[in-house]
C-alpha cells in the first residue's frame, strides 16, 4: 500500500472529528468527510477534504476512521442500514475507531468487521478539541499490529504521539487508565490548591508554581483557567468522569486490583454530582473542596496561560 | 545594584547545590562557593567560581544561597560559631535559603536574619540534580518583594521558572503542597499502571502513552525508568515523603482543610515503611501495589527514557 | 389459619439449617425436614421432626422455609425436576427464604412463586451457627405483609427478633447493607486493636474493654477469640465478604451513595485476597494490619469469652 | 486498708460526675463531694453525701476521684492554690481521674502527684450521663496495679465494667482508640443507612434490624433517636470528635500504625465542620452523608427507643 494512493474515509465530524480530519486534510492525505449534518463538514473542503453524501461512498477507502459519540453511534455509522457496510460491496482494510466506548462495545465492533474481513484498530485519544488544534494529541492503539502500521503515517499527520499497546482492546483500557488519573490528579490539585490559598497563596501563584514545576502537565495547564477564574464551561461532565471511574473500577475487580485513590476519587465525583453540582465541568471538584474547607470561592480574574497557545 | 558588580556567596555544594552553582557560574556571574568539604567545591572553579576556606568569606557579597540539608545545618551555616554572621563586620543585603525546612524554622530564620537587617527569601526548588542539570528546576519564593526582585537575575541563572507567591514562608507551604500531589500522583500512577500490567500491557508501553498524553509530566518521565526497569536507586526516601504528607496534613489540619487523598496516599507510604520496603526510592509504592495485587513484578528491561536528556 | 394446625416444612440442614430447624422443632411445631443427604436431618427427630424423603413431601405444607446456600441450590429445591413444585398438586401457602441470594435471584424467585400463587417472604438473617444455638438470632423480613404475619410465629420461635423493612427484596439490600457494616467494623477494630497493641496494651485487656463499652455488640465479642488467640478457623471468608461489599458497592452506584469507609474497606479486603491471605477467616485483616504496621503478631493464649455462652 | 473505713472524696459534679457520684453515694460508701458551684452538689446530699467547701477538705480522704472538663481544671483542682495538695497536711492514697484529658496531661499529673506519694489511676469511661444513670458505664483504667485494686470496689458500685489495661497513660490510649472507633462506627452507620432508606427502606426500620443483630451496640441504639427522627441535641460536637480522631491519627503517627478508615472519616468530620454544619451533635454526620447522596432527610416522627430505658 503506497502512502500515495491510500485513500482515507473520515466518519464524524463532532468538535473533536472536525479538528483531527483538518489536521489530517492540510498534511495532504487524500481524504473523504461524511457526517450525519453534512454543512457541518463543508469547512473542510478548504482543506481539500472531499464530502460524502453517502456512508457507503466510504466503503472504497483504504482506511476509515471513526470519531463519533457512542457506541450506539458507531455501530449505526458502520453496521446500521444505511451504513459504512450497507452496500455489499468493496470495504475497507482497515477502520480506525478513536470514540470513547466500552471495551464490551470495542470487542463485539472487532467481531463485527472481522466478519467482512475488516481490521479494527481501537485508537482512544487523550486530549480535547483545543489540544488537537494546538498539536498535541496523542494516540493509543491496540489491535492488529499490521492495522497500526497501516494506519500510522496517517495517526502521526493527526497527533505527534501515537502509542502501540497490543492486542485486542486493550486500548480501551489504557484509556480508562488515563481517564481514572485524570479524576484523582484533579482531585488532589483541588485539595492542594484550596489548602495554599487558605493559607495565603493566590491560586494563580499557586498553579503558576506548579505547572512549571516537574509536576506540571499539559492537563494542569489548560485547567488552570477553570481553578483560577472559576470557569466552568463543560469539557467533560462530572457524570462522564463517574462513568469512566467506574469502568475503571469494574476492570480492577475483574483484575483483582485494589485502588484506593481510584475509589475515594469516584466517591467525591459522586458527592459531587449528589450536590447537583453537576451542571457543568468536573472542575468544579474545587467548589466542592472549597466548600467542605469553609471556603467561599471568587473568581481572582487574572489572564491565565492554558497553555495551549 | 548594577548586576555587574552584584556578588553572590554560596553555601552547600551537595548534589543538587553542585549542580545549581555551577550553572550560576557558567553563567559569569561573580561567585564565591563554601563547602564544608572544600575538594566537593574546587571543580567548580574550573567554570570561574571562587572557593572560599571560611563562611565568614562570603559575608561581604551581596546575596548568599545557602543549599544544605536540615534546619540544623542552615542554622550552623548562618548563625553558628563559624558561621556567615560570626565575623561582626558587613553582611549580605539578602540570604537565598533553598533547603526543605519546616516552616517553623524558615521564620525563625527570618526574624535571625532580621536581627542583622539582612531579607531572607524562601526559595525551594522542584526538581533533582539531573533536572537541574537539565535546566528544568523551577524555584518558588516568597518573602519580602524588594528581596525577590533583587535574586531574580541570578534564580533566572540557575533554573528557567521562577515564581513569587508572596510574604513570609508561603513558598514552604506551597513546597508541601508540591510534594503531598507527587505523593498522591505516583500512588495513582501505581494503581492503574499494575492494572494496565494485569490487563495485558506491557509497562514501559503504558507509560510511554501516559507520557506523551495530556497527563504526562516531567515527573512521570523521570520516574519511568523506576516503574519500567524496577531501578529503585533512591531520589527520595519513603520517610522523607512520609514527612512531607505529614507536613502537608499538619498544615491541613490547621486551615480546616479535608484532604482525603492525601491521607489515604499518607497510609499506603506508612505501609510501605511498615512492611520494610523503605530502603529504596518510593516509587517502591509500585511493588507494594503489585503485591496487593497478587502480581510478582519483574523487570521489563526495555530501555527508556528519563526525558532528562 | 390457626396456629395449631400449621404444618411447616423445612428445606436445608446446613450448619445454620440445622440450628434453626432444631429451635423450631423443639418448640412444639409441627415441622417436616427435607436435606439433600437425609442422615443429617435425622437427628432432628429426637426434637419431634418429620423426616422427608422427597422434596415433593413438603408441597402440602402451609409455609416452607429454604436455608440452602446457592441461588442455582434455591432454584433447584423450589423448581428443579424433582423439586418442591414438580409435585402439581398443592402449594404451599408461602415461601420463607433464608439463604444469601443476590436480589435478581430474589426477584427471579418471587415472580416463580408468584406463578404458583405463592408468597415470598426474603428473610435473610443476622449470625452464624453458635449466635442460632445461643438463642440470639435476627431476621430481617420483605415480602407481603401477609405472608409475613403468617410466617411471624414461627420466625419468633427460631430467633428473638424480627424487622419487617418493606415490600419485594428489600431484606435482601438491609441484610448487604449489615455486612457492609460487618466489614467496616472488622477493619477499623483491626486499625485500633494494632494501634492499641504497639501502645502496649494487651489485645485482650484493649478488646475486654470495647466489648464492655457501649461500642461493643455481640459481633465484636463473638470475633474476639480470632482478634486474641489468631483462631482463624473460617466463619466467612474474604472472598464471600468481598462479594457483599461489591454488591453493597453495587447498589450505592445504583443509589447514587457515596460510601467511602465501604470503599476503602474493599479495597483491604481485596488487599488481603491479593497477598494470598484468604485461606482463612476474614478476621486475618488483623494479621493485614499488623503487618501493614510493622508488627509480628503472636497469639495470647488468653481464655477469652466469645459472648455466646 | 479496710473497706469500711475508707472514705472517698469527689471532685467535679457536671453531667457525668452528678450521675457517678449519685451511684457511689446510693452504694452507702462514705463519699464527700466538691464543685465549684456548691449548689450543683447539694442534690447528692439525700443519697448520703457529705458536701465540701473546700477542695482540702477531701485531702483527708483515702481515694479521691476528679471528674472535671479539661486539663487545665484538673491541674487547678489538684495543684491550684486552693487545689486539693494546697494544704499541706495529708493526702490521699489515690487519685481517680475520669476527665477526657491528653497522655500529656496525664503524665504531667501523674508527675505532680508522685511528688507528693500519691499514686494515679487514670479511668476514662465509655458513656454518657444517660448512659451511667442506666447502669451501663465502663471504666477502662490505668497506673499502679496497687491504686487500681484500692479503687476496684468504689469504680464497681459506679458501673458494672471495669477493665485494667496496665501501667502509665495507657487507659488514655484506650480511650482514643474508642474514641476512634465511634467515629468511624458513625460514618459507616450514616452510609448505610442513607443506601437503606434510598432503597425503600424506612430509617426506623433499617435500624430496628441492625440494633437487634450481631452487629447492634448499646450505642448504635442510643444514637438511633437522632438517626430516625432528626434530633441532633448535642451529646458531642463534631470539633470534639475531631480533637479525638487527630489524638488517634497522631498516635497512629507515633506508633507507625496506617489508620485508613480512621484518616477518612477524620476528613468528614472536617468536612462537617467546614460545612458549617457544627452547632449540633456530631451525629449530623447523618445529613452530610444525605446531602452527599442527594437525599433531603425528613424526620420519621416514629417513636424509637434509645435502648437506656
Amino acid at each position: 500500500m503506497g502512502n500515495d494512493s491510500v485513500k482515507i474515509g473520515w466518519i464524524g465530524i463532532g468538535r473533536m472529528g472536525f479538528e483531527m480530519a483538518a489536521r489530517l486534510a492540510k498534511s495532504g492525505t487524500d481524504v473523504t468527510v461524511w457526517n450525519r449534518t453534512r454543512t457541518k463538514a463543508e469547512p473542510l473542503a478548504q482543506y481539500g477534504a472531499k464530502i460524502a453524501d453517502h456512508l457507503t461512498d466510504l466503503a472504497s477507502c483504504d482506511i476509515v476512521f471513526c470519531v463519533v459519540s457512542t457506541w450506539d453511534d458507531v455501530r449505526e455509522v458502520v453496521a446500521g442500514p444505511a451504513g459504512l457496510l450497507s452496500g455489499g460491496g468493496k470495504v475497507p482494510r482497515v477502520v480506525v475507531e478513536c470514540s470513547s466506548i466500552s471495551l464490551e462495545g470495542s470487542a463485539e465492533l472487532r467481531g463485527l468487521l472481522a466478519r467482512r474481513g475488516i481490521e479494527l484498530l481501537a485508537a482512544p485519544v487523550s486530549g480535547n478539541a483545543k489540544v488537537i488544534k494546538a498539536g498535541r494529541l496523542s494516540f493509543v492503539c491496540s489491535g492488529p499490529k499490521t492495522a497500526f502500521d497501516a494506519a500510522l503515517p496517517y495517526l502521526g499527520k493527526i497527533a505527534p504521539a501515537v502509542t502501540y499497546v497490543g492486542e485486542g482492546e486493550l486500548a480501551r483500557i489504557v484509556k480508562i487508565c488515563h481517564n481514572v488519573f485524570l479524576g484523582v490528579v484533579t482531585q488532589s490539585l483541588a485539595e492542594i490548591t484550596v489548602l495554599a490559598q487558605k493559607a495565603g497563596v493566590p491560586r494563580h501563584a499557586f498553579l503558576d508554581f506548579m505547572n512549571r514545576s516537574v509536576m506540571g502537565s499539559t492537563f494542569s495547564r489548560y485547567k488552570t483557567p477553570a481553578f483560577v477564574n472559576l470557569d466552568f464551561r463543560v469539557t467533560f461532565t462530572p457524570k462522564l468522569l463517574r462513568k469512566d471511574m467506574d469502568l475503571g473500577l469494574d476492570a480492577a475487580r475483574r483484575y483483582d486490583v485494589p485502588m484506593p485513590l481510584a475509589s475515594i476519587t469516584r466517591d467525591v465525583v459522586q458527592t459531587l454530582i449528589g450536590r447537583g453540582m453537576d451542571d457543568e465541568d468536573f472542575a468544579k471538584l474545587l467548589v466542592l473542596q472549597a466548600e467542605a474547607s469553609g471556603l467561599a470561592l471568587e473568581a481572582e480574574n487574572v489572564p491565565v496561560d492554558d497553555g495551549l497557545g
